[in-house]
């Protein structure tokens, strides 16, 4: 399985002008959770994609394992939702109101989510996760939201991982627990009986940069039982798994459903549009409250969501991701022991994180990363991967080839690493 | 010039259906600033719409004066923003980093915007206005932002015009002036000497459904020079008004340029982006915050906005605009003036907002909305409407006429209203 040969990394001379030539006119020459300010060696321009594949702008090929870091779940520019999309457009897509298939889009979530009675659209998924809390906290008249230390639940003041120029007030009302630590939970309830509005929970830890372990079940339904104790509501942030753990919310495996889900990423194959989901309990607190945007209507990403959620439920795609993700976790483990790295995958597989176990600066990662590039795989070294129903057979063939040749190459690079 | 015929109203059965069925999935069965709940008689579902023109569900035709609710400002569907988006969908759209077009979107802001020195993209105008106020703290470690009362900046909880479900110390920040009355802004200064970090403001004032009187000069001027006294960021909202008003920010034809602006509708000609640009001063802030979106760095609606701010420039939009809005104003009042009515069109002539004087109740709006759309012209009773570019003289002549013969409806169903 092994590539021995030698393999000179990809040329990235247009990628570093362009880098230089966004310095001058946005500031720090990117932002947000695409940058890759210090990783030089990973492309920062994409010039297209088809399918599994992207290429960067200096013509490099790559199996991709990223999907656009989550939004792709059909591979890019999948025939049926681009069909849908282009059907839709043709006929408009911002109007002065909705479009008939936003009614067909909320009546498929309602159809597809088991928890779901209702659905509301927007954008960004910090959009969703928002609209949950304030839906929350209109019906309990309450204004606590229990969340997660380390948990991302998006941009806004209140959420952004980074408070710079965020005022303490914006983010007064957090309350921290610890993931998979029920008596925390407990703890902050008895600190804060009768404010509690809602615990906001992920379907997994994804701590950016740390192992990301799934959840514990018995953690998952103490939750739902102590929102149902206090009055509270249960949040899922699905807005990164949403429809790659399961076709419908990620914790129905387990058989807890939550009040109020927001959603985003893989909604629509890459089109815009984020959705929040509601129980009957919660109905009139949602109509209760005022939200909107310029582009919350379009329809065209509306067409696209209907497309893809039909077309994700018609071809298993829950189960070829999760096929193709056990193959990945077990050939990168294999590989691993092969070289003798210690790492470890964690996450649902159909949402991987490779870490390796000591490497606290990410140097293996990162060597890793850019020696996988070199063989064609686009990877991240410290964010969770994500894995598309577009992955062929010879797909994986080429990402297992790739990152058994990248673990050879470090051990070579760092003959004494663990 | 008046329509003396008897005039049927358009059928809305299918609408009134789809309305129907939309409560069942919808929260309040729509939501938001394109909700028409009340007002049944005004097409809620929209089926196509092209260059000037846009087409109920039920099949029913109008030359349209709201666009979208603005993003449409060279016409739906336009050829040249399509063939560009269609050429960047072809490569790609979300992918995993921002293709070349990003740059290419950032240097047309900087060489199209006087006080703009960098640009950044997101999705909502609620997310510009929101990073404005970020920034603006960030760089000055100050947290009070000033706000005009009544002005509407956006749905997030600290913008958003009903605060149901949202804690009061999401907007313990604003600090509340009156908009053109520059002794309120120097009293708010005096009340928070120090703890300033902005002052935000509207292009003009475009508060809902009263009268949108434009800036004062002197005004805008005040607001430059305190902000430069007191070391804080001027921040012009330019969401709703931004390339209608002047091919650039919107205050530039006065002279005042603001530190910070806030792009979002026009921007791309309905293709979801917004922008923030900035001068030099706020770049270092800019790039401190962390700010992000799954959508953000979508290609294709820069592709779009890249052709939309070119042709905008090449076709003279800004005077094609103006040219219809005055028309269209001086008509306006002729007919009322014809028909005996008292009315109010106040606002840029891009962007008019229609009031009759004595109407505190939108009875007499609301009928002439509703006698206009049987006329084949599409405006709103309460909200103030928006040009679009691809107004022909022929267009311009359909809605005069259209607006015409629905005062004289109306003087004839209101004979002793004034």
């Amino acid at each position: 399985m092994s590539d021995t040969s030698l393999v000179a990394p990809p040329s990235l001379t247009t990628d570093a002008l362009l880098r230089s030539r966004a310095e001058a006119v946005v500031p720090g020459g990117m932002y947000g959770h695409l940058a890759l300010p210090t990783l030089t060696g990973i492309p920062q321009y994409i010039e297209r994609a088809n399918g599994s594949r992207l290429w960067d702008v200096d013509g490099n090929e790559y199996v991709d394992l990223m999907c656009g870091w989550g939004p792709v779940i059909l591979g890019y520019r999948d025939a049926v939702v681009e069909a849908a999309a282009e059907a839709q457009r043709a006929k408009g897509d911002c109007l002065n109101g909705p479009s008939p298939v936003m009614i067909e889009l909320a009546e498929i979530f309602v159809a597809t989510v088991e928890h779901a009675d209702w659905a509301m659209f927007a954008k960004n998924g910090t959009d969703a996760t928002t609209m949950c809390c304030t839906i929350a906290r209109a019906k309990t008249g309450r204004k606590k939201i229990l969340v997660a230390e380390g948990a991302y639940h998006g941009a806004a003041p209140w959420a952004t991982p980074n408070p710079t120029g965020v005022p303490a007030e914006d983010r007064a009302n957090r309350i921290p627990y610890v993931y998979n630590d029920i008596e925390s939970v407990r703890a902050a309830v008895t600190d804060h009986a009768d404010e509690i509005a809602a615990i906001l929970a992920c379907p997994f830890r994804h701590y950016a940069g740390l192992e990301q372990p799934l959840v514990d079940e018995d953690f998952a339904r103490d939750l739902r039982d102590i929102c149902d104790e206090i009055g509270a509501a249960l949040i899922l942030d699905d807005v990164r798994a949403g429809f790659r753990m399961h076709h419908g919310s990620s914790w129905e495996p387990i058989g807890v459903l939550p009040d109020l889900s927001a959603w985003c990423k893989a909604v629509a194959n890459g089109y815009p549009i984020s959705a929040v989901t509601g129980n009957d309990d919660y109905r009139d607190a949602a109509a209760s409250i005022f939200v909107t945007g310029s582009f919350w209507m379009s329809a065209v990403p509306m067409a696209a969501a209907v497309a893809t959620i039909t077309e994700l439920g018609k071809r298993d795609a829950v189960g070829r991701m999760a096929v193709v993700g056990e193959q990945l976790r077990a050939g990168i483990r294999a590989s691993a022991e092969r070289y003798g790295f210690a790492v470890s995958s964690t996450g649902p597989v159909q949402i991987p994180t490779l870490l390796f176990t000591n490497d606290t600066k990410y140097q293996l990662a990162k060597a890793l990363s850019y020696e996988a590039l070199a063989r064609g795989v686009y990877t991240h070294p410290a964010r969770n991967w994500f894995i598309s129903a577009a992955m062929t057979d010879a797909d994986l063939d080429m990402a297992l080839t790739g990152l058994d040749g990248a673990f050879q190459a470090v051990r070579k690079a760092y003959p004494d690493a663990s």
